[in-house]
């Protein structure tokens, strides 16, 4: 099963890709989505938009995973995150992919085994689990491929959800 | 000229069309995109975004003016609302339209003439710049007039702007 993680920004959205066989994964590509700096909100989310329907007809992943906002940041920061979120979900949404949320907690807990792992040992985990020489780069890519993970260790139970939202 | 005023929700978003000529404003149609509850998120934003694109293409609007998200709210629901107009303001741009984004306070100011006045007060006040025989319904509708009209109101000093930051 092919999963394409996200974890979305109005300045820079981390995607990364990765196959899921049996109880192996492996990277396919990761990287970062940079809108310009000091360009209109509007004209960044199509940009988004547009890389991220790039992405999806190009690696065509069968499941789409996405960051849940974290509200730490500013309540400005948060609106604008969430309105490059809302591109990134109608463009998973609109390829027909179903689409899975978690909190950073939950893909702390997936991935490093507890909710209040680093960055530092969340990216060596990622490095780990996908077999890789060195930690990908950038952060954005490594904390996406962090999602994609979670999907994987979770899809046997979410898929069942998913199917039951999708009657 | 005409416009679209956009009040975005995740719900129901309501819209307004308008056409200013001189210092006259005629309303030419407005209504409320509803998308069905207990639907996931992201089919909602699909639903949403077509609908906007529909309005667009149909009645071809030169500008789209976008109620600002108020946080009196919840964060969550100010999440959601956000990432509903995340996937407006893609539909505007994408239609290579100026958007211009007020505050419910600018919103009031420009329509009432204070910011502090009230949801049946503003009503009325459309209802009068429309020459409307009735206030316009749902609520939804006739806060995305305000926000049409607001444009008209500020559209030769908004224009300006524009064009600063398309350059």
């Amino acid at each position: 099963m092919r999963i394409l993680g996200i974890d979305p920004g109005y300045g820079r959205t981390g995607y990364g890709v990765i196959d899921s066989i049996g109880n192996r994964i492996k990277s396919v590509e990761y990287g970062c989505i940079e809108t310009k700096p000091h360009t209109p909100i509007p004209d960044r989310l199509v940009d988004i938009y547009g890389a991220v329907r790039e992405v999806i007809a190009r690696l065509q992943p069968e499941a789409v995973a996405v960051e849940q906002i974290f509200f730490s940041k500013s309540v400005t920061t948060a609106i604008d995150v969430a309105q490059a979120r809302g591109v990134v979900l109608l463009a998973a949404r609109e390829a027909g992919l179903p689409v899975a949320e978690y909190t950073p907690m939950q893909v702390k807990q997936s991935v490093a085994g507890y909710g209040k792992a680093d960055k530092k040992q969340m990216q060596e985990m990622v490095r780990m689990f996908l077999g890789l020489a060195n930690i990908p780069k950038p952060d954005d890519a490594a904390d996406a491929l962090a999602v994609a993970i979670t999907y994987a260790h979770n899809a046997p139970f979410l898929d069942r959800v998913e199917r039951m939202k999708l009657k």
